[in-house]
């Protein structure tokens, strides 16, 4: 037998069970997530659980950060799992408000990182990190939690919310979570689930790429230029496979650094077909696929 | 013998003393400022300690909201004045950091209502709301305040201020408190300091034309076009005035409104020499000069 969850759909009445909660001095911890929810997800609500006295998680598919309408229409929704999920994982809380709830008027207001937006993912994909941030911060004021849990896979994702957090004095501690990794290295991710048999084979490529380009620089080649010109050769021969990026940056700001004498982020996204996948590994990181 | 007011200039300091007044089940009044505090600061005191356990006020002048750098330098700075006025009033903190405390590092997330931001006061003032509402919601994360009051004189702040509270679920309850005016009309302003006598003279022109505008609704007129030509001529006729606009507009969207059948915010902005002052009425509002 699955042992329940509490879920809630109205923001109001989730204010209100929370305020219950913090009123008896319990600490909250909170996994905003768009369901879909893996072994990634479920690492997530782990640590949360071993680290505060009541976890929330949010699952909630938001349209401003989308932009393209077909990945939205598309994007996996398993709300049944996913409660099962958060239950195994002793999740107290799910918060599953409708885009109604959360967006009852037009939302005129918006949270924006510029300087770590523009490049990488935000390249392509204009508005979607201002469309993060903004949901991420109405999350936040709603669930007010002690510490928010967010996977290192989405590593310009962290940058943007740990940025935003500091510069705008929001009292929650980010907490990063290791990326989970399927045996031959591909980092679990809810897209994964639109991969063809061959194209499911060949996407660890990315991740075999990012390991590559830190080994060379971990047998002393300084040059990112160098390094990377020796890795991509390995995306050309995979069928159906598109490289949007890859680079080597710093963490931080996630701009390119072009010798690796400090600790750096190698970050990418490419195709499979219509799927696009991303990844990206820290060269000072144990997270790294052996 | 003045009462003394507890001073803090620290962010983290205010974090601490603010918890405590929150355990202890006290609610919490706020009223950002950025000093030079005249009657209409007091009367959002005075509102705000009627209404809360607890009074914090801060006094900062925001370099992120000023678009001209002598506006800044010249905006007046009366932290020992002001203090008097806090005690007065009943504050029991006032918090007064520094820049580098609230801006520790380059300021790179920004807080935008692009859509009531670019019109009226933000036409000549590229990127001043957005500084407002930026400090502002950094100011709400460091008081968590239960409740925050902004003056009417600043009709399009305020109204910026609450869509961004209602559309990123700050959770604060902003509380309108009406413009206080001198006998013959002029609304108190910071920047009244800066005008010479025969410019202050002549500084309630502003309000008189608002004031008629609203009355030629009254008496029948509905063509807002009508209304304000018939008004303007009251400005051409004062030395060192230059008028900067004079809007009929919806109080709550800024947009201008053609007919007056509906409540609507007369609203204006002109110069008196160097010194910019603002000013507006709502035409249902009982707060209108007599």
């Amino acid at each position: 037998m699955m042992t329940g969850v509490q879920v809630i759909a109205k923001t109001a009445e989730l204010r209100e069970r929370l305020n219950a909660v913090r009123t008896r001095g319990a600490t909250v911890g909170f996994v905003p997530t768009m369901g879909a929810l893996h072994a990634g997800h479920a690492s997530l609500l782990t640590v949360a659980r071993r680290e505060n006295d009541f976890v929330v998680t949010s699952i909630f598919v938001n349209p401003l950060q989308f932009d393209r309408k077909a990945d939205l229409e598309t994007y996996p929704r398993t709300m049944a799992e996913d409660l099962a999920t958060c239950a195994a994982c002793g999740t107290d809380l799910v918060f599953a408000p409708g885009v109604e709830d959360l967006y009852p008027a037009e939302q005129l207001t918006f949270v924006d990182v510029p300087a770590l937006s523009e490049n990488l993912c935000g390249a392509s994909r204009p508005g979607h990190f201002r469309g993060v941030a903004t949901v991420v911060l109405k999350l936040f004021n709603v669930v007010q939690a002690d510490r928010a849990y967010f996977g290192e896979k989405d590593a310009q994702q962290l940058a943007v919310i740990r940025r935003m957090v500091q510069d705008l004095n929001v009292p929650v501690e980010v907490v990063p979570v290791a990326t989970v990794r399927e045996a031959d290295g591909l980092a679990l991710s809810s897209r994964n689930k639109h991969l063809s048999a061959a194209q499911r084979e060949n996407a660890p490529v990315l991740a075999r790429a990012l390991r590559a380009v830190l080994e060379l620089f971990d047998s002393g080649e300084r040059s990112v230029a160098e390094a990377i010109a020796r890795v991509l050769p390995m995306f050309s021969q995979v069928p159906e496979c598109r490289l949007e990026y890859f680079e080597v940056v710093d963490p931080a700001t996630l701009r390119p650094v072009e010798r690796a004498d400090v600790p750096v982020l190698a970050i990418g996204a490419m195709w499979m077909g219509t799927t696009r996948l991303i990844d990206n590994m820290r060269s000072s990181s144990d997270a790294r696929t052996s």
